[in-house]
């Protein structure tokens, strides 16, 4: 159920509305859009009894949402969702593409170090590296833990980039919380839903793969987990999905980009490295991604990737990674976005 | 690698040889065989120098395993894994099929203890029953939680029936492995690697259901999480795989049972229920399964599937299960199984 | 549409029917069942008028088939269809199983009879062995043409196997239609419509492979395309389909048989050879199948399988082939079945 | 084999190769590239003795070609292949998009002309449209035939666009050779090898689309039959493969597009109409199959898609794609490329 507010409705009323909710024992979730407030009701088996919220001062109307995912639906927020972050001019989800590269793993400060200084020249805004590796063997490199937590803060100090990174499990999640600006649930966690219910119940942008065998509605179920708990800054990221298809690691859906505007107002990302597995891939991927309507891609970067500790045959050069900005930044106003290189960090920030 | 023992071998100098492999800095797990013990050794990153390992008393040959999962390989244990359960003749791997049953989710005191008496009666061993649910919505149902476990452990009390239930977390870990005998481990959490290591430290049976896009290797490699922390009694499940065929919930793959005894020595069970979520299929793929030699299934029975809260229909009624029961021991023999009715409780247990 | 003639209609008001029917502009098809007869009609666009043939002697009712495959359906034929081969107690369809057996292609005289005599002494009913190759490269080989299917005439003079032998396009359906018993369309062609409708104005069985990536419905419309041309003498077969799982050459869907026998009267026989590509899963799948309710199954035997001109690793030994035929045996009864060994075939045949 | 010939070879030098690889029993492919000549030989099983082709005038080197694809591989022919139509300025695979649109069907001279105008105003130099039709349903229309192609042959008539259309089988494929530019091989034939091969031995160029579950090499075996033929005028066209994916008709894999330019010198069509089934996908993939490297596209273009006899959903309005045009021509640079709009007849042709 979803509660349309008038567009001259007051914060009192909008209050009102979201106490009377929660006096029945449900949940509100007050979603402010450009025009008016839509209130997101969610805790109900069944239908709302509607009269009494439609008598409610401000009040619009009351309309049912048939969608099993409420919160993602465009249904109760029209216009689209930009995770903005505090301090700068870094966005996801607005005109401007959003670009976020980095290695697959944080193997040392010094490898970090370099690629971020590499990838920062180039423009991206976004740095990406992993800290806690999800890893299909229990021997296999497990990643550096709170040491490349701490390398990566070190690096949004030093370059601005702001830091995106994978949470595991609870105490990783709490971890990357503190010390990162995304927390990223990555593919093989798409549906560890006690995972995103704890996401959800923090305030920091939750960044969502796709899993290798999701279908469209079960992406958004896993969105609508994190933010049934109150946090709406959400971004998806298709990373390609498991197929019959031999010629590349997975099959990157970009279909799935017009799909998902279509129901949802959350932005979507394209991960093209996960996405093929192919570093001959990346390039003409993530164009094609900006092409198809992405806001934004996500890339893997290493400077000497024959040496990486995981996914080096999928890792770009950085001199692939800057021209690949050269020609996201010509694709981007066929489609009505900006690609604008670096970012800016205030002084307060 | 693996240190195979001399088939006269004694603790003493089993223990030694262990004690050598930590003493290295790596892990060993000693792997009883039926003639002889074979040592596991785990956490090395290359190759172990084998030296000073082969010359140690009671060694027989240290030889290498290229297989990326180890533990959960016919090459270091030959003889198939039989799990079994203290002061009760019930086991799962061995020449008896294991039949567990029970509804998709604990509803009530009186629905799980009606549902259990039907499939005692019918001879099953195991009684399975959802307390925490993974829901792809945050809306649906999740489970009765601890009192469902408490239910189940009456039940248990009442009827032997060995108990079999999901874990979601680190919190209903703990929780099912205090109350249930089998640690589930669900589809969409095969690689939450975090929990697979947490359910490895426990001393309880662990079943891995495969995931919707796993491959064998994979499923393997989950295994092998909980192994290398120690816990040998793990149980696979296959519970259908996500294809393009619509005519089924998932698409049931029995040709998984001969590769993977082929090259593993776990037990594996068959869950026909969500292996294709439709009631008129169960039956048919339940004697597939033990045709194709399964070492049980697992199977969802409800009294009234049509007012089930979740999966209702693809649960089989009390009086299919019970005609399940009779097809299943006449294929019995025909792969050298046995199906025995019931579970002996010993006074003592 | 459907027309529903009472029990007791004479021959010749069906042919009014079907005359009437005609004169409409339509086909119709009579289909007798044990009880009575109905008579499909196809070629209608929209909705036939059903006025004129509701009042014409014989007729009960006149009724509207939803699904797309009409004739095909169980909704114009209630009985399991059983292909029967003149002047022999061979069948498909009926109690009793149905096993073809044979090399993958027919490589010499010698080799054929070889296999032939094996397969017929541990109790096969059909030979199958390809005389047209359809080979993903045009370099590798191609079968004997002819000279395979005068040598598998032979066989059937000497041994009584009645022959399965695929076509590949319009010059070797006709070749096909002539020397062999029943007319095997590959996965490949399960779409190729032209070939599927020459089948169908043909009066031998037509046994159709399920393609690769073929669903339930595109499965039953391939037997429509062959049955709506008046030849109602199809055979499913079901022989894996492609999915990411990479541990057999495809994924044996053994769910589509009570899938299949719900909606269809069609016989469905299941080939665990090209369904798994691995000698050794050859027996548990077709253990599995017979289990699961299939009709019967066709398996590759080969003399020399690491010699075979083609498929060798999935074709099994005679000796393994006549132990699969002991196993079928005591299976068969759990399903309602019976395996009887050999092939009568009287004298004037 | 390959026998790469000298730049300064002459044509005389060429031939007696040609001649000396006949004599041997094999099929000689000379592939004519911007330096040198290539000579493809096939029929060949084992390896070709090399030392007597070595000793020829003219010849370079004898090198072995390991793909199972020879005449389709890069090793063979290391230039792009663009097909050229005589007497227009048209061709697909050079620097020149190529815009291949028009409806599903021709339902009438009308609606076909209509179209036409539409699609050449834009700037199309290709007209696609169904004469025979490959229908899942036997019921459903099966195209105009012989009068559709008579129709699309007056559309090159008066508005100068080359002809696209699909061949069924023996029957159609004369008639699409005789009276159209490009003879289409739909995706339920890929592997119907005679088709491929009774169009191989035609010099029309032949448009081969990829399978609903078709691997990479397989899409380049079918390729492969064709030019096995002597027909190299081989175009290849992605149109989405067949996954668990349901948020669109099909899954589009436009990956396919640099896995296969690495390793093939084909040009390659991209069709986002079949390819997603959605017409508010159509655009957003367009684009993304330019940006990826695309030779071109293939959409579905109708002006009154409610009304189309099939695959009304999927097809574009004509201001959709005049848009599509526009957007396509600002992408076209970033990749290399160019835009023209229409298509140059001479006045000879």
């Amino acid at each position: 159920m979803l509660v349309v507010m008038k567009a001259q409705a007051t914060p009192e009323q909008i209050q009102a509305v979201c106490e009377a909710i929660e006096g029945l024992g449900y949940r509100a979730h007050p979603m402010p859009g450009a025009e008016r407030t839509a209130i997101g009701i969610t805790g109900n088996k069944g239908e709302v009894e509607r009269g009494n919220l439609e008598s409610l001062p401000g009040v619009s109307e009351v309309i049912r949402v048939t969608k099993a995912y409420k919160l993602a639906s465009r249904d109760v927020k029209e216009e689209d969702t930009v995770v903005r972050f505090a301090g700068t001019d870094a966005a996801i989800g607005g005109k401007e593409l959003a670009i976020v590269a980095g290695p697959c793993s944080i193997e040392s400060r010094e490898q970090a170090f370099t690629i971020a200084s590499k990838v920062v020249a180039a423009g991206a805004q976004f740095f990406r590296g992993g800290a806690f590796k999800p890893r299909t063997s229990p021997y296999a490199f497990q990643g550096l833990g709170l040491e490349a937590l701490r390398i990566m803060a070190e690096i949004r100090e030093q370059f601005g980039l702001r830091i995106v990174t994978e949470a595991l499990d609870t105490e990783s999640l709490e971890q990357v919380a503190e010390w990162a600006d995304v927390i990223q649930i990555g593919a093989r966690n798409m549906q560890n839903f006690s995972l995103l219910k704890k996401a959800g119940r923090l305030r920091k942008p939750v960044l969502v793969k796709r899993g290798l065998s999701a279908t469209l509605d079960e992406f958004l179920m896993s969105a609508e987990y994190v933010m049934s708990e109150g946090n709406y800054q959400v971004i998806l990221c298709e990373r390609g999905v498991r197929t019959f298809a031999d010629h590349a690691r997975n099959t990157l859906d970009l279909s799935i980009i017009p799909a998902l505007k279509k129901v949802s107002h959350l932005p979507i990302l394209i991960d093209p490295s996960h996405g093929t597995g192919r570093r001959d891939s990346v390039l003409p991927m993530a164009r094609a991604a900006v092409a198809a309507g992405a806001d934004g891609v996500m890339v893997e970067v290493h400077n000497h990737p024959e040496a990486a500790l995981s996914d080096g045959p999928q890792s770009i050069f950085p001199d692939q990674f800057a021209g690949m900005m050269n020609e996201l930044e010509q694709i981007a106003p066929v489609v009505g976005r900006t690609l604008t290189r670096g970012i800016r960090v205030s002084v307060e920030a």
